[in-house]
């Protein structure tokens, strides 16, 4: 599906020349209209978005490098908010029927001065009845506040593409709360056009929580995550968002808990440390910002079982049923592991090998989830071992393990403990479940019956890792597209630096290179992922694609090409060649 | 093709208790040869050689993991030594023409007393005629001294099986020299047996140097070596005798020059230290002898271009056509290069990035072959980064850099500069062609017209790898076999740790966990290969295998499936799965 926006060279001069999102929002309210080169294109599957400036660029499509933070609110500027503006001028030609003129100037006025008129209606809807509307046939219907819109007619229009279908069937509060630039004065103006009436009173009030069920008092979570497991709590967003931002939203980064969520008081929150040659110490959070110099590291972590899915499509494994999201990106600040430690006293040349964690997390027989590191990495200089109390900018949220957790950057999520309650310096391991008998790898011949978990290390490091987020697998495309963008992430444990990122559409025969973006790391020291896209001409002639993508790090390591020679009874550290299959649908000419 | 040597229980039970070779020399001595339980079984294409003592493990094959110089002295002492001994008892019941006994006891006496007999002959052979039999069906010539043997009917009572044939047509010396062991009394009255004439008297001088050839003082090489190139000399072990020994005798360890061997005199050879921030100091062998700490680590050095014969198969690449046996292993003693470098007045906190290395060999315009590490490994407390002046206890030959060269463990071999000259501490990669132009790694899709080297980064450390020694590819196996024995090596680069490897014989679709064997080291300076086995039931009914390794790090990274997709224009970094075609011939029966 092609969507052709028309508008003015001046928004593609922005996109350019423009690296604050402040500046955005400014145009926002000058930008002109007209009949011009600009193409919005999204794809049906993933409502995946890309700008293509025909006339400025000689028909080039255009990647934007930008540092952390301008990247991410671009991407939401293009998406949401500039967009939002384009597609408002599209809204109200529909809306006056009106012949398109060459030029049309939007101000601000003239914005608040259209469509703006509210249209109470007095039907009543349950939120069950809302749910029903999740598709184009059935009509797409949301809720803002107590009101409910049915916004089918709009679905075409939306700027961010299919992705306000993600929304469909509920409320739309936690979509533009991520992408915040929906809230502006002309956004409600066009919701308000699609109003059909009222949420009933019982909807209107909040479900209570069952103090009786141990996962009765979760937090509330963003209702596009795609749940895996509901107790305990294990979601991952859709994986077409993933690539979109360099720093993974909060809201939409993995959950993955094994234990109901605790409850912490932050007053009387203590972190114990002890262990070998060390004074036993409790800290609180204040202790904790206060004492030792803070540290900010943008990391990407990753579940053990990103990508299971796909093992399970080869032969059944245990564990949850994750597709290619498991994985995010953020930037987390707090202090360093080792000032802590040392701070307890561990001697120099410590004989220890290990330190452990313990989080509050506990099942109901009151043993809390564990894990450990090496001792080797948790003092390494450039090891960058943080307890976090933020996570991009805020207090960590109850999901990701508030107050205080464990980032072990370059170590698979799981060693990374939430709600951190006990620090052991040890000569052992670790003696938790999740470490010794779950989260290692095996060989595809071993099964159940014959699996010894002591003949394998902990899963600490992960291997070299990539995926293409855009298009989605099953994926239609149109032949009259002249070239395709693929999207996705590349990231790899250790610090090892994502050095390129080979894309094939056919299936591995050919490669192409994609182009990286990302926060210049250190090799050694490159905790944050790689997000990547490639645009390349449409292969003509014909019916289907694989699309497959590869990464190398800096130490040269690759993915294996396929996934059952690494498959493993627990469905652990996919890392084979990423793989999607689109069908081209034939000209409409 | 089995052989069956009957001997005592005894000499298993010395394989199993002594660790010191010296006790091997004594034992042998008083070795009993009886209709016992060892069998010995060498296999066709390779000459590969395994013990099994049906009656005293009931039939299982065993493992013997031994200590660095253990391990290395038993194999020396299994394949020729012991064996010998056995082998000499068949000799003899050979040449008696006598029915076997039961039990024979022999002393040294006894084997002094037996065929000691010479027998001179006057035929006169030039190297030229000698080197004309190579085969069974040519006959099988070797020299000793100035003498010509026909060994042709010895070979199939060689203990060391077919590996007596890498002498063919050649000197018996410099295997000699690698396998100490023969030289004993009784291995020089086998040989007299088959004494056949004298060499001619031009064959008995040495070849006299060109001393107009910038090659024409290059060191003696050892006769097995496989010669890629013979100006600048480059060669590999034939691949079965790799595995045979955890440490690569230095004889037979890979060659890689870039230039011609400089003759360096040790009394005036001065090494330089000097870069950002440092003392400019000059170095004597005397001065790094004696004025900082020894060290001493097993590492494996691993040409860029092993297994590059492989990609040259996918498409011509550009370099050398190294099989796998471009990797040894090594013991080191040097001293820390952070020592010198803290010696020449490194500081503590310095902005320097790279140390840069040269050596005293020099292409015609006098530029030296050069190379740098980042300033991370070269400090790194966990880095061993040595200037070492002997490999496994002998000072470095020739060859292998004497008198000095650096050993950047777990990084690639290039890096690894001999006939080390001088060592500067900078801001800037070494500007050498080998750092900025060549060790790369580039993409499939990347050709010579379009290559652009400054976009990848030098390769430093190295990705998982392991190969197949044995069986050889295209070898023949005897259906009447019960088992197979596959082995090999495997090692990962940056110090990880090889912690497991999987074999397939049926071409990927089913993997049997191999036996590894080597010195244990941590993860993170595990510098050292693996070696592996792994013996099963041939598969019946079969005509063919595909027999697969693949190994795993602990990081968990992965070999990849084929060559094709990492396939690169200088053929570098082939760590695909090592793969092995072999043909069953129908039961003799």
């Amino acid at each position: 599906m092609t969507r052709r926006v028309e508008s003015s060279g001046a928004v593609m001069s922005f996109l350019h020349c423009t690296r604050s999102a402040l500046n955005i929002w400014k145009m926002q309210s000058r930008v002109r209209i007209e009949t011009s080169a600009l193409l919005l294109q999204a794809c049906s599957g993933c409502g995946f978005v890309r700008w293509k400036n025909t006339a400025a660029n000689g028909g080039r499509s255009m990647d934007y490098q930008f540092s952390n933070s301008g990247w991410r609110q671009l991407v939401v500027g293009v998406l949401a908010g500039t967009g939002a503006v384009l597609v408002y001028g599209l809204h109200r030609q529909q809306v006056q029927q009106a012949e398109p003129k060459n030029t049309t100037e939007l101000t601000s006025q003239t914005v608040s001065a259209l469509g703006n008129e509210v249209k109470p209606t007095n039907s009543i809807y349950t939120r069950q009845d809302v749910a029903k509307h999740k598709t184009l046939a059935d009509g797409v219907w949301v809720t803002y506040k107590t009101s409910v819109y049915d916004i089918t007619k709009f679905v075409d229009l939306h700027p961010g593409g299919d992705k306000i279908m993600l929304a469909a069937g509920g409320a739309i509060e936690p979509f533009w709360a991520m992408y915040a630039v929906h809230n502006q004065e002309h956004v409600y103006s066009i919701l308000e056009e699609y109003r059909i009436g009222e949420l009933s009173p019982e909807d209107q009030k909040q479900a209570t929580m069952d103090v009786d069920d141990p996962y009765g008092n979760e937090p509330l979570r963003h209702p596009v995550l795609k749940v895996n497991s509901l107790k305990p709590f294990n979601a991952e967003p859709p994986v077409e968002l993933l690539s979109e931002n360099y720093i993974t939203p909060n809201e939409i980064f993995f959950k993955r808990n094994h234990l109901p969520v605790p409850e912490v008081d932050p007053k009387t929150y203590r972190l114990q440390v002890m262990g070998e040659g060390l004074k036993s110490i409790q800290l609180t959070l204040d202790d904790l910002k206060t004492k030792f110099p803070k540290h900010t590291i943008t990391a990407t972590l990753q579940c053990a079982g990103n990508r299971r899915s796909e093992m399970n499509a080869v032969r059944q494994v245990k564990g949850l049923n994750w597709g290619m999201a498991a994985i995010g990106n953020a930037t987390w600040r707090g202090v360093k592991l080792s000032d802590v430690l040392k701070y307890a006293g561990l001697p120099e040349n410590t004989n220890a090998k290990h330190v452990q964690f313990e989080g509050l997390d506990k099942d109901l027989t009151g043993i809390p989830y564990g894990a450990s590191i090496s001792i080797r990495k948790a003092l390494a200089k450039d090891g960058d071992v943080l307890l976090a109390y933020e996570m991009n900018g805020e207090d960590l949220s109850r999901d990701h393990g508030f107050p205080l957790r464990v980032i072990v950057p370059g170590v698979v999520g799981a060693r990374n403990v939430k709600w951190l309650s006990k620090i052991v310096v040890s000569k052992e391991e670790s003696q938790s479940h999740w470490q010794v008998n779950d989260y290692k790898g095996f060989s595809p011949s071993v099964d159940w019956d014959t699996v010894d978990f002591s003949t394998a290390p902990a899963i600490q490091d992960l291997p070299i890792q990539s995926a293409i987020t855009t298009p989605c697998n099953n994926d239609y495309i149109s032949a009259d597209n002249e070239e395709i963008t693929v999207k996705g992430y590349a990231w790899s444990g250790g610090g090892q630096e994502v050095i390129r990122v080979d894309v094939s559409l056919d299936g591995g025969k050919t490669w192409k290179v994609a182009d990286l973006t990302g926060e210049k790391q250190d090799a050694g020291q490159a905790w944050a992922w790689k997000l990547w896209q490639l645009t390349i001409p449409l292969p003509k002639g014909q019916k289907n694609l694989e699309i497959i993508c590869k990464a190398v790090d800096n130490n040269y390591n690759v993915q294996p090409d396929t996934v059952a020679p690494i498959w493993n009874l627990r469905g652990v550290l996919n890392n084979s060649w990423s793989r999607v299959k689109v069908t081209i649908k034939p000209n409409s000419g």
